[in-house]
């Protein structure tokens, strides 16, 4: 058991004062927006749109899933995506990969890191990789076991679904959530996200789950990934960031969806969360007009998604590092 | 100068466990909403929808602006709508005006409270009042003298507009911001409150000057009334809440934008912040799925004005007091 750190923002901090305390932000466009999208982005596109993302300073990208073909056929080309992104300076490269196979594929081009999802609840555990959490906390073990085997580095990630809420199995208690993040830690993986799947997080659930979590595995708690399809994206987020989070996804434009909530938009907005932190004072080191330029690319890439966001749509204010 | 009373949320408090704490929720899409619609909503429809949204639950609607017909068109009708609206049962009925004479006719036609607003920016302070802020206090004072000279009560809130950044000025010195609330102290008001009436705010900036305005006048420091201009707006309340505010202006479908802003949003979405307050265990009083219902008399009503917020398009989750 690690004792319980929080990092609460500095009570009365001027504004702009963070002292430029690092976040990281973790853009999973390229993969959990564009898997859910009604039509498929072009390999050269998605090629382009990525590398443009690095250049506006993103220190992490997931860029694809490697998954079958006929279960997300936007996925088809992450063999060659990654093998391309994994060239762009200054960025870690992050895929995913479901089970061994997809981990190996992972390895095989070139990835620096493979995210590896496990479902807390059971039913989207079923529905999902047609196997129970404790199965799937197995075939990390064997992805991690395989890994470590490598002659190259390969950070694996475990990726807790469904930790704040499910569609199927709706209020996860919190020991499972400890349970699986638990069984994640022993299987050996590098470092452990929690993700609001489903968007069912609220601020107060953020802070408990998050507290629940560390107070079992420590510092392996490295992220959240949110969605924000109640509304509740950005205001998790900052229940997260004060309970010492520094690592977070984010899709540009808000890609994403959710299979169970038409028109609700998905994952929080990567421009949006960067508007934020980066006017909180904390240092994200990304540029938001390069960020925000490549909204561009997505609109003609996939002219049939509706592109979220809105520090986008209304403009960076002029308060915004006016004092910088 | 009053001690800094802050109410932080409950450290590790279970979801759904926050002794039900009263959290006010004041509407303001009759008035902050209307006024900067593309056409104007029929009075008929405008009276039905303020019944319905006082049938929802909410403790709090503000109704109308008392002003000049050729300033606000949308607003001719607040003197008929502020008659009605105060027959409703277990509502407090809430009108702006700008000057004394706006006051009078709020309280000639029953309103219950009178919302003032005085710009903290000398420049948001010209453009909308034509008026110096120290002038506005002025004002102020005049209408308290006439108002507290009435046989009936009538509640006086002055509305620091622009405290937390303006278009016209840039970012708000902290201690501009104190100066104003605590002159509106000094002339009287009942009660007062912020606005981030351009939607410049983020977390760490509401935390700021909620304390140094608490610092200076206490209690008197009442509510929050927040944009979602850049997607911070839910956030924004959150620091708030967890600065122990416990009042806050909304908007039914984030209903308002911004003159400069096309196509951004306009205040926070009152069932967003709805569905976080009552996630997070506190209580408003306000049947969420009446509220949402209210929707359709304004999609109705208003037909050219997009609606915002995410809860009425994603569906109320079924975690949603699930163990109510």
């Amino acid at each position: 058991m690690h004792e319980l750190v929080t990092l609460p923002i500095k009570p009365g901090a001027p504004q702009g004062d963070m002292m430029g305390e690092k976040v990281i932000v973790c853009e999973v466009g390229p993969r959990d927006g564009l898997q859910m999208a009604k039509t498929r982005m072009a390999t050269a596109t998605k090629t382009r749109w990525i590398a443009a993302l690095a250049a506006s300073g993103l220190p992490e990208i997931e860029v694809g899933s490697f998954v079958p073909v006929r279960v997300i056929p936007q996925m088809a080309d992450t063999a060659e995506i990654t093998r391309r992104a994994v060239l762009l300076p200054n960025v870690t490269i992050v895929a995913l990969a479901p089970n061994l196979k997809g981990a190996q594929a992972a390895y095989e081009n070139g990835a620096h890191r493979v995210s590896v999802p496990v479902s807390v609840s059971e039913g989207h555990s079923r529905a999902n990789l047609n196997r129970s959490p404790a199965e799937q906390i197995a075939e990390v073990a064997r992805i991690v076991t395989w890994v470590r085997a490598q002659p190259r580095r390969m950070e694996i990630e475990g990726a807790c679904s469904t930790s704040f809420g499910c569609s199927f199995d709706g209020r996860i208690p919190v020991a499972n959530v400890v349970r699986v993040a638990a069984g994640l830690a022993e299987a050996g993986v590098d470092m452990i996200g929690l993700a609001d799947t489903v968007g069912y997080a609220h601020p107060a659930l953020i802070r408990e789950i998050v507290r629940a979590v560390r107070a079992e595995i420590g510092p392996k708690l490295d992220g959240l990934h949110l969605h924000d399809t109640m509304g509740l994206g950005i205001a998790n987020a900052l229940a997260g960031l004060e309970e010492g989070v520094r690592n977070f996804d984010a899709a540009l434009a808000g890609l994403g969806g959710c299979p169970f909530a038409p028109g609700a938009s998905g994952n929080i907005a990567t421009e949006d969360l960067v508007f934020m932190l980066e006017s909180m004072g904390f240092s994200t080191g990304i540029d938001l007009d390069k960020l925000i330029a490549t909204r561009e690319i997505l609109a003609h890439g996939l002219p049939a998604e509706t592109l979220h966001g809105q520090i986008a749509r209304a403009g960076i204010p002029k308060t915004f590092k006016a004092a910088a």
